[in-house]
C-alpha cells in the first residue's frame, strides 16, 4: 500500500516550503517566526535596518534568529529614515507614560510614512529571488491598532499587488501574506509564542530604549508589560 | 469683477501641489518628470540606488533633474542587489543584439525582483512625509512591455495599496499613482518629451555600459535607437 504523503503548506510534496519572516527583532516579529516554523516553512528571515533612530533593534534581531535555529537570515537596507515623518526616525519625540486607553485613538507619531509598504516590498523582492511565495509579518490590529498597515485590507491589498507585481505571479505562482497575530491580542500573542518557546527576554520592542535597555515608558514598552502581568509574569526585556 | 482662479491639479487654488517623480536617469523617467513640471506640479524628484551593477544611471538622473530645474531631488537606498535574480544587479549576463521581434515574448534578464513595488514605496513614503498625493512613474507597458510591474493593473493595485498603507490615506487624502507613459511607443514618448524640451543626451537607459557610455546593443540602447531613427533622428546618448 502506498504511503500517504501530507501535503506541506504550500501543496509540495515533502521538503520544507520556503517562507520569508520580516523580523524586526520585537516580540510580535520573533513570534511570527516561531510560528512559520512551526508550521513547517524553511524560514528565510529579513531584518531591515530602514533608518531607526536606535540599532538596538537590529541586535535583537540577530539574537532572535539565532536562538530560533532559522534556515537563513539576511540584513537588507531601505533609507526611508531621510524622509522623516515618524518619532522612531526623526527628532519628534516619542510619547511616554501614557494611559493604555487613550493608545489607539488616533495615529500615534511612532508611525513611519509607508514602512511596512517597504518592508513588505523588499521582503516580496528576497522571497521572489529564492522561489518563495510566503510571506510572514508580526501585524497586529488589535492591542494598539492606530497603524493603518497593521489592518487585515492592507495586508490583503499587499497580496493582491505581490501578485500582479511579479515574474512568479504571471507565471501562475501566489504569493500568501501571512498575518498570523492580525486578530490577537497581545496576551494571546505572548501565550502563542511560549507554546512555541520563544525566549522574549532575547526580543527588543521599545520605541527609545537607552543603549539596548527598554525605557519601560513608551506604548510598546507599556503594552508588552502589562500582557506579561496578565500573564502573572514580568516582561524578561524589562529585567535585562 | 472677481478674477477665476482655475483649479490645478488635486484640486489647489493657487500655489503649486506637490508630485513625487522616480527619476532614475533614463529616457522614460526624464520625459514623465518634465510632463509632472508642465502639468503644475512641484516636482520633488526621488531617485533610487538599488543595487544596480552601474552607477551611470545615478548620474544621469542628478544631470537630468539639475536641467529640469526641479524642486527638491532625494538620494534613496533600498539594498534590493543583494538578493540578486536579476542580470541588473547580479552577474547574469546582459542580453544584446536581440531581435526587437523577440523581445516581449518573455520576461526578460533584466527584470529585478519585485524592483517598481520597492521604488513606489519609497515614493510613497517620501510623498506622505512631505504632504503631497501625486507620485508619478515612468512605467510603459508598450514597446518592450514584458515586465510584470509595469502594467496598468500594476499601478491600479499599488494606488490601491497606498490609500490603505497610509496615514494620510485613513484621514481621507486620495492617492494618485500618474504613469503617462503607460500606453505611449517609445517613438510617443520622446515626441512627448521633445517638445517639453528634454535635453535626451542627458538621459542614461543603457543596461551594460562601460563607465557612463551606452552600450548600443541592450534591449534598452536599440528601442530608444530605433525610436530615434524612426523620427529621422540619431539617439544623442549614444553620440556621447
Amino acid at each position: 500500500m502506498a504511503r500517504i504523503v501530507p501535503l506541506r503548506p504550500g501543496g509540495y510534496l515533502g521538503g520544507m516550503p520556503k517562507a520569508v519572516v520580516l523580523l524586526s527583532g520585537g516580540l510580535d516579529s520573533a513570534t511570527v517566526a516561531a510560528i512559520a516554523r512551526d508550521r513547517g516553512y524553511e524560514v528565510h528571515a529579513l531584518t531591515v535596518a530602514y533608518g531607526q533612530r536606535h540599532a538596538a533593534e537590529l541586535g535583537a534581531a540577530r539574537r532572535v534568529g539565532e536562538a530560533l535555529g532559522i534556515a537563513e537570515h539576511r540584513f537588507a537596507s531601505a533609507s526611508l529614515g531621510d524622509f522623516g515623518g515618524s518619532a522612531l526616525t526623526a527628532s519628534i519625540e516619542v510619547p511616554k507614560d501614557r494611559d493604555l486607553g487613550e493608545m489607539g485613538e488616533a495615529i500615534p507619531a511612532t508611525y513611519v510614512p509607508a514602512r511596512n509598504t517597504v518592508l513588505l516590498s523588499l521582503a516580496l523582492a528576497y522571497a521572489e529571488a529564492i522561489g518563495a511565495t510566503d510571506l510572514f509579518v508580526g501585524v497586529n490590529a488589535v492591542d494598539y491598532s492606530g497603524y493603518p498597515d497593521c489592518r487585515p485590507q492592507f495586508v490583503e491589498a499587499f497580496e493582491t499587488l505581490a501578485n500582479l507585481a511579479t515574474k512568479a505571479g504571471v507565471e501562475g505562482a501566489r504569493f500568501k501574506v501571512h498575518a498570523p497575530l492580525i486578530l490577537m491580542s497581545k496576551r494571546e500573542i505572548i501565550e502563542t509564542g511560549l507554546a512555541l518557546r520563544v525566549d522574549y527576554g532575547l526580543t527588543h520592542s521599545c520605541y527609545d530604549p537607552v543603549g539596548d535597555r527598554a525605557c519601560g515608558r513608551c506604548d510598546a514598552c507599556l503594552i508588552r508589560r502589562r500582557a506579561f502581568e496578565e500573564l502573572g509574569m514580568n516582561d524578561p526585556a524589562l529585567a535585562r
